[in-house]
């Protein structure tokens, strides 16, 4: 076997076996295929398209390549969620402990957010004390203990899916659904999660621009799963605007905090709770939905969630005070507040615009080498549909650096788009697919 | 403009444009684009196809980035053959003095060839003395002079062309036939011929592997020749079995002499006669074929074509005494018949295994290093549509190397198949296109 014949094979839109994806996973991450004939391959993959077979092999040749993490002596029935991640999506930060304190083992392997948006594990440590490095042992010991954890000590985990990934953002083949799918598909199963909740979510501000590519995506990720012998289910979901009002680290844990008080923006409630109520039923702990969500509700109204979240603080180091009094999170030098030029109803709210903005302020990264401003963000006070007057504030400018003030401000209004008339934008939820 | 934007846009079926191009093969050649990045561009190419302007903008960008010769003081109305390459093909030797004695200025640029069949200097080369690194001036004023004259002196034609060629052997793109086609024409554009005939054999013998893939060719060639103001006429030619007798240097230059003298192989007449009326036509020396024709068999008649053979020899250096005498070529050590061990109709003798044993035998190279072994090869005694009666000579080997004797044998035998039937094989010529 041969690198060349492969990519022959596929250029000619030929189907790949088992045995020549195990070989070409391997010996690439091997560093014994160059890239450029890597390269021609993923080319050729990207044009000439995968088989649902050729996804499954590909998916669990790069599951393979590194560390496996078993979780079954957390859970035989563990239940991981996922989301493509979009602009101001903290949905984790509220589950987690919502679905811990409903005996639900919950726990998180994430890494170091680059682009729009920082991981669950990087808003974490916008908590003073916080430790996000726990090693695997600690990880399952606490998931068992107090069904609550997060780590981004990844291991070794698909180090050639990371190889292939690299190589795929050089040649920008990032938009193909079937290696998404592969890549995403291949991290969950070495994480050892048996059952997969994944939030795919669509728009402006995440990789997947458009409901279509959604669905599409969701259908290989439930084909593959399954070929793999995992239960996958997504909730496709909108990500044209932020979601919630904040944007930012510890602007996002507080917004978190808040939900678990029980006051959630609209926005985030819908996706929290049609997440959630399926993690808890795939891990059986209801029989309907309407359970599920009283399930939910009761969570949050008898304070079991907060108090999880205080005990996933506390498990790993952190201070949790700041729980009730926010100005212990530490807080941005300057606040800007950003006031409309205009008055009309918002008709669009470019969420990737905010995304950037906020890197630019320091709340995300470019690369993995970058510093994290935990304190920076934006925190929207208008969102589509909303009535804006002239001169009404739309939003809120933190940063450290006062010199970017000015240039946030200016993108930011023209991030968002009014009106005469109200677009009515419905639900945030797309599509809730089972099987 | 950025080799990254050129891939994807490729790769999503997009159309490049002549500045697009041009900065791919520009920055290319100047080794500022890495190897995976051409690697990405050439696969979507070779899938997502090419269309003529981009065939055409990409054959000038190649043709202009070395040298460009200058053949207008030879003549306004340069004509040059070039074919594909096949077993067998002597058709050069015989057609540049045939053409040369009617007044046409016949010359060819000409390399080290690689795989099966050596090229025309290969050939020369084997005449005791024979100097073909004449420079381009010397090979101009012998233009001027005389009408005939072969370089292996190709200064720094289309340096962008050998390096894309390079890379798509390495990732085994050899079968495209735009890509094909933009090669072949940026070196004939550079090396200065306004007027091209295009020999494109097809089958076993040949990288054309049937008439279909020559018929594209053929019109790839003509319609971006077209648009790069150049006149292209195509003689699409049958090469299943070898064409003519002899396969091997010297062996080569003898059957081509004996054509010279009269005495053609019926195959090698076909295609001679039938190449060298276009290119008559082309270069306006005759009203019509039938007198064309006549030209060709006048010139062989006189003998003047055979002068102009021992005129291009003297010119460079060789002794042409070998004409008389062909002993005076040097002669292989051992020379061994294989006998048929069976009775029949050939009905297939495939050229592209003849053409390996040859290599085998030392008549090619596999790398442009290899020594080339001048008094090797085979000549074929059967061809299809022969009867062959058990026991009867059907080849000869030629060969310094006494070992190689009996593994060239019994594969010469692996690529005959005789039957009790003709075949029929018919004429030599598939097609001439003119337009």
């Amino acid at each position: 076997m041969n690198i060349i014949s492969l990519l022959t094979k596929k250029r000619k839109k030929g189907t790949l076996t088992k045995e020549e994806i195990e070989y070409f996973v391997k010996e690439y991450g091997k560093g014994n295929i160059e890239d450029y004939q890597a390269t021609g391959l993923v080319m050729a993959m990207c044009i000439n398209g995968l088989t649902k077979e050729e996804i499954k092999d590909l998916t669990i040749a790069m599951a393979e390549s590194g560390d496996q993490i078993d979780m079954s002596e957390v859970s035989e029935n563990f239940v991981e969620k996922n989301s493509i991640g979009g602009v101001g999506d903290k949905v984790s930060l509220i589950l987690l402990p919502i679905l811990a304190s409903l005996d639900i083992p919950s726990g998180k392997l994430t890494s170091k957010g680059i682009g729009i948006g920082g991981s669950t594990g990087d808003k974490l440590l916008s908590i003073p004390g916080f430790r996000s490095d726990i090693t695997i042992e600690e990880y399952k010991d606490n998931l068992k203990d107090e069904k609550i954890s997060v780590t981004t000590n990844l291991l070794d985990i698909a180090p050639a899916e990371k190889r292939l990934y690299d190589l795929r953002r050089k040649i920008d083949c990032m938009d193909n659904l079937n290696l998404v799918a592969a890549s995403l598909m291949s991290r969950k199963i070495a994480s050892g999660a048996n059952k997969l909740l994944i939030n795919i979510e669509c728009g402006y501000g995440s990789s997947i621009k458009n409901y279509r590519d959604g669905r599409i995506l969701a259908r290989l990720l439930m084909d593959s799963g399954k070929l793999a012998g995992k239960e996958v289910r997504c909730v496709i979901s909108k990500m044209y605007e932020p979601l919630g009002k904040s944007i930012g680290n510890s602007l996002e844990v507080i917004e978190a905090v808040e939900a678990l008080k029980g006051n959630f923006e609209k926005d985030v409630k819908e996706v929290v709770y049609t997440v959630g109520i399926q993690m808890i039923l795939m891990a059986g702990k209801a029989k309907n939905e309407k359970d599920a969500r009283k399930l939910i509700d009761d969570s949050i109204k008898s304070g079991k969630a907060l108090e999880k979240f205080k005990r996933l603080i506390e498990l790993q180091n952190g201070d949790s005070s700041f729980i009730d009094d926010y100005s212990k999170l530490g807080e941005a030098k300057y606040k800007y507040e950003v006031k409309s030029p205009c008055s009309g109803y918002v008709q669009m709210l470019d969420a990737e615009r905010i995304g950037n903005i906020a890197i630019y302020l320091g709340a995300g990264r470019k690369t993995t080498q970058d510093e994290m401003d935990y304190t920076s963000g934006i925190v929207i006070e208008k969102k589509m549909d909303d009535y804006i007057k002239k001169g009404e504030t739309i939003a809120y400018i933190y940063t450290n650096d006062e010199s970017k003030i000015n240039g946030a401000s200016k993108n930011i209004l023209d991030a968002y788009a009014l009106g005469k008339k109200m677009f009515s934008k419905g639900s945030a939820i797309l599509a809730v697919m089972t099987k």
